[in-house]
């Protein structure tokens, strides 16, 4: 399932991811799927097209990494499972609950899974289903917001509630949990309360530019343990400049090479499961922040590759 | 409240719709209200940005029709309203609820309305305050899709269902309807059927291009004939090339001039209340789709001061 | 083979051409191929990244035509056979080589094909492919450009000379070719000679204005009679304010609406396969010229089918 | 001086003017001159950068037109005489007295000049040099706008009034002049008052719509005689659609086609000299807007050479 | 007048600077003013474009800090004062005189303002207001270019030499002047002489990176020390790719992380008032330049009411 | 021949490279030279029409650095040679041997030439012009990628093997070659081998953060030393947020202020002549990349008449 694709120009052919093989099937060491659902999303919208944009510029991605010259794809099968069939995108938990059923599909059969969204609020089904029967994982989530706020507009679930209803629901340890990238401004200053209350470690952007990507990746490493984990990858993260495609901008992060070495540093850690998400094409240009998405998943199936 | 604005750059100071007084009282003849909500898209998203942006693209709109030389701010009062603020934008059916009361403040009040989508879905609401004790209205419809579907991934409620409803609601007479500028692919033949069998007039585009501007005015005019009636405008009526910026395209529309005359062509008609929706900008480009919105309000303006 | 795709927002899922089912298989009625490649352009490359765009923008298209309700997708099976694999894209002769050899593959089991580019250079290799034993083929060729020129900047083939090419391989008949929408600036008087001294009949622009689509329409129908005929479409036909995204723009085209009347007014016609070029997706905005493209592949085949 | 340019690719080489020898000599029949100059505007600026992108796509056009395989280039010497220099672009007045004089230059030599511009406030500077001694000229203008206004902002001269002034400066003769595309709204019913009272006649874009340009073409050609005339096209007066690139877009003009069809209809017009202005690159996309004005300005050039 | 603002989505409602109250009456503590005018620029326009454009971006900023958690709408009274009315803006001169006019109003009243430009130009006319009375005014300067050039293309004043002109003025007192991220290229070797010959503080962009950020903000306290300053931010300061949208970007800036940070580190600078300028919406990008504007200003703000 | 150009704003008159002189003769010390050629790309093209808009950008570089106040426009005769013409671009061979020629004759002149592609492949032809009869060169390679590959999609020459082949023919010596900035994923795990296993220096992107710019410098003086050497920047070796407009970007570059200061460093190495490569302008937004090409070139300037 993992032969090579044919030698031909990356411009052609169809745009699976990392042009991998598509199935519909349980099988294999990984699956990839595309989540298509930004209804969770408090600003601009536009993440429902992320799967299918990330898709094309990750045809761009070849099956080695410069770095040691090993590529994820030769020791897991990993394949393109589609996307999550949301049936009804008008009501937030019906496609929350389409989202959670889909992803159970895979876990239930120990298959890992990398989700590309959609906006951030589908981390919450996707850890119900990866957490399931599993106790609290660890998490690794890189972001610009903690996202650990309580009702907003009405709705408990929404982009910028996920890990708080996740630690409260036990689907992860907040003792085991690193959030990486904070930084921005705040509509209430305890608005992202639950995080430091519940022991989560947060890492403002300061201290990466003060510390260095190193540092930070060996504290993650030390926070996480060797036990199981999730990783959860805001594109937002990364600064405007390079990830203009997305919803809730904020100046001043991360650089495309701080993201890909942070990821790179992490590398021994247990993921067992992992999200890229918020990647929002009407606001991007060239496709260069799907093109870092796919990069970004790059790195991600090495960290889980090689554990 | 309709005084000149000061004789500045039309770049300069607050854009309010046409450089209008903004105000949240009721007053005055005609309220320009924005319906910043797009949860009713089936396809690509975007218009609840729209009216931030119409606004910002009026301010190149002046005060005198070139064709007469008239100016609908100087026989009716004309003010923007500001936005309907929507509590709850994850649920279709709160927005909706919303939106109703917020027009229904003004209809209580004799006060016409000018609403800037948004999605096609609020014209629903919309229609549920302008024709609460008015009976049915008649309907002019200048759209790329008749919007007369039935449920759609789940919800009886979308951007291509709301004259269905409106209809079954009583909201509108099928019989004194007329949708122009119909086209595009459908998903089921019957798609649009219940136009059909309620008695709604259908032109398609190919009509319009053979009869000509003025012969479907006139016949649009017969139709609706002397009794109130409510003007929609979906901005993808118009071809993509002058209209980009919108969730739905469908080539082969209208051009800008057309949409313009078959409106100025209407002169006569009763429009008591009107939306102009589905203008989405992050697919615009320069601004060019809102500012055709402006443009198209402009003269829904003057139809709605001239009666 | 042409069973409905789910019934889910159609920014899901893979973009297949039409969402129709993908395979390599030799089979069914009309085979719709990419043809990514871009080597014979004289001016501005990127018509290499055409079928990708196309499929993408064409998941927007329904299976059924507002204009009579009838669908392409239920008189024949029609599929997504992938794109022609073109080994070396660096010698055009090859390229062309590469081309021919996987149109030939289905022209010699009877399967119609739909094309799409690519530059115009690929309508040569497709038409030796197409018309092996079948004899000179009729030809309706909607353009900007005549294409008959003879060698330039010391090649033979380039996208500027393929149906001179063509005629003299005797793999059209030029009695029996129309060209419409011929337009803008010449390097010489007597660039496009060949149409003219070879008995082509040539459409200018003017004539499309003054005369009308509907006679234009009949007479390419005169023209190219009940017979066998190849129907070749260039996107810059279009006007570059509907079609921005190509190589060659001439300003004052089709627009939108027109080439698609132009289109429906050939049916009775017998196209037995055809091609859409010169689609440039660098050069496109928010998927328009893609998806315009999308809109007259629908249209032809809506011909091929209705013979 | 009018030699062929080398067989090479369009994108090669320096994009002077069509590809013309660039000379500062005072010779030959006409001088195409830039203006890069967008003092006058009074909303969106950047004009200043139209010389050289409408050089640059310009490049695109060959030499001999389609419609009747004749040459502007062939018939007269025609050349790239630079940009106007402007040492003072921070005062409208030595702005203007700069292009005056760079344009006295040519037309005492009796060279005719065919500038780009720039906002239309230089139609002014250029008619007084283009129009001394030779008593006021006919004028075909074309545009969406009358430009025919009074003091704005504190300035007499700006790009609302330039034939307000070059009227009473007895530079034209309003009886001999035709304003043609004028629409949009009107800051004043009498904003264009000056057009009506000196006897020019104004052309709507609805009467352009209604009669067709051959009608208009026609009129024009009556109301300028035989004697001589100056020619001025502001690219506002083809819709945005296509020509975005603009600083004051009027919804709902002219298409390219009609607007190449008018000039071409303008055959026999004594057209001594003309300008093209309202280019402003930073509101265009894909050069479309450069690449029509470059069109247009080989339409002139076809006008001022066959007569 | 600084309660919050309702709880709304923030693509909802009137764009004021941050969801601030509007208003034109003097009072409270910091007033923020558009100065919408680019007549002062030597090459790419578009910054009298800048302060719509800025507060449409700044409502994604919202009220408190992540950095420590406080707001500089709780411990001073901020308002959006407007636009100041240019009434003649084709006079660089009067333009000046009605922007210095305009923030008199304010400083007369002891109300410190922020201002958001506009070009560079309009530095010198607000400092004569800001600096009236006060005796010269420290200044830290954050840009790519010094801005102490002479005369350039026949004018005193334009948006290169507004320092030199503050400093001849007594305005500023170039000992207590430090001018960061300085680089690019020069027309002349001594081009910024003047900043070395009257003793500011011209620290280099190659400096910042090798002394790191906290070094410079430290240096740049020790600079203007205890004593009143102006702070004025060049947003082309920070490199094109962050800030594409501004009128002479010069590559190897700031990233934007750097320049928030700077900005922070100042924290204890008696900053009086302030202006951010330079931006050029027609030439960003989705928003991202115009976005950071708004950081910037927030961090200003965090500034002048911490002293 | 380097006289100043006349002090006019930067946006007027012909954008030749550095508004220097143009002329085809061979004299002076550097000849800059357009290669409009990307027929060696294997995924997306358009590097065709880089050298026009890297002129056109170039306009905005003054002439003097403001590192050391030094001009290479002093020191040196440098010009603007024009485009080298390649008369048929269909054949990657016959493009490469006038790319020989072209720059053959300049020196056979003992003239340094600056070419600007292009895509990659043009660095082999410009090599074998170059090195003849000078023995091996040193060569300083700062890219994305090693561009050391063997055969690819049945080509020997392509943009992905110009120093593989430049090390077979004996033209760079690969013992004092450096590779600055490699990184991204590899389609073999021995993609690049040829460059450890001919005893290249390859530095990775990472070690360029590890290590800091001035490291890396030194180590490659130290490794080409004082010997003649030839200098290749491949714009793609900034990251794609600073180079967007490129054809093969690679996530996590160089900062531009990185690229630019590492340039710098170099002084004291003998660069006999370099190229810039890669920049494709369809790809690119406002012109950035462009740009930065034209700050890349004037820093090789310098290093080239620093020597």
């Amino acid at each position: 399932m993992t032969e090579e694709p044919k030698s031909l120009p990356r411009y052609m052919g169809f745009p699976s991811f990392f042009r991998l093989p598509v199935t519909e099937e349980l099988q294999g060491d990984i699956a990839i799927l595309g989540v298509p659902y930004d209804g969770g999303v408090t600003n601009r919208p536009g993440a429902r097209h992320g799967p299918r944009e990330v898709r094309n510029q990750s045809s761009l991605i070849r099956r080695y990494s410069e770095v040691d010259k090993l590529s994820p794809f030769e020791t897991a099968t990993v394949y393109d499972a589609g996307d999550i069939e949301i049936a009804n995108p008008f009501s937030l938990q019906e496609a929350h609950a389409d989202i959670e059923a889909g992803f159970a599909r895979y876990h239930r059969q120990q298959i890992a899974t990398l989700a590309v969204g959609g906006d951030h609020s589908i981390s919450l089904p996707i850890l119900r289903a990866a957490a399931a029967k599993r106790g609290p994982l660890g998490l690794i989530h890189i972001d610009a917001h903690c996202d650990t706020g309580d009702d907003y507009l009405g709705s408990r679930f929404h982009h910028g509630s996920p890990f708080r209803r996740a630690a409260e629901e036990n689907l992860i340890d907040p003792k085991r949990t690193i959030q990486i990238g904070i930084r921005g401004t705040l509509s209430a200053p305890d608005q992202w309360e639950f995080s430091y209350s519940s022991g989560m470690r947060v890492v403002m952007i300061e201290d990466v530019y003060q510390r260095g990507i190193s540092a930070i990746a060996e504290e993650a490493k030390a926070i996480v343990g060797n036990e199981e984990c999730y990783l959860t990858f805001d594109i937002d993260s990364v600064d405007p400049a390079f990830a203009p495609g997305t919803g809730t901008p904020e100046s001043g992060g991360l650089t495309s090479l701080e993201a890909l070495m942070l990821l790179r540093g992490l590398r021994g850690v247990n993921v067992i499961s992992a999200d890229v998400v918020e990647v929002s094409p009407p606001f991007d240009f060239a496709g260069n922040t799907s093109h870092l998405a796919a990069n970004v998943m790059f790195e991600i199936l090495r960290l889980m590759t090689a554990k």
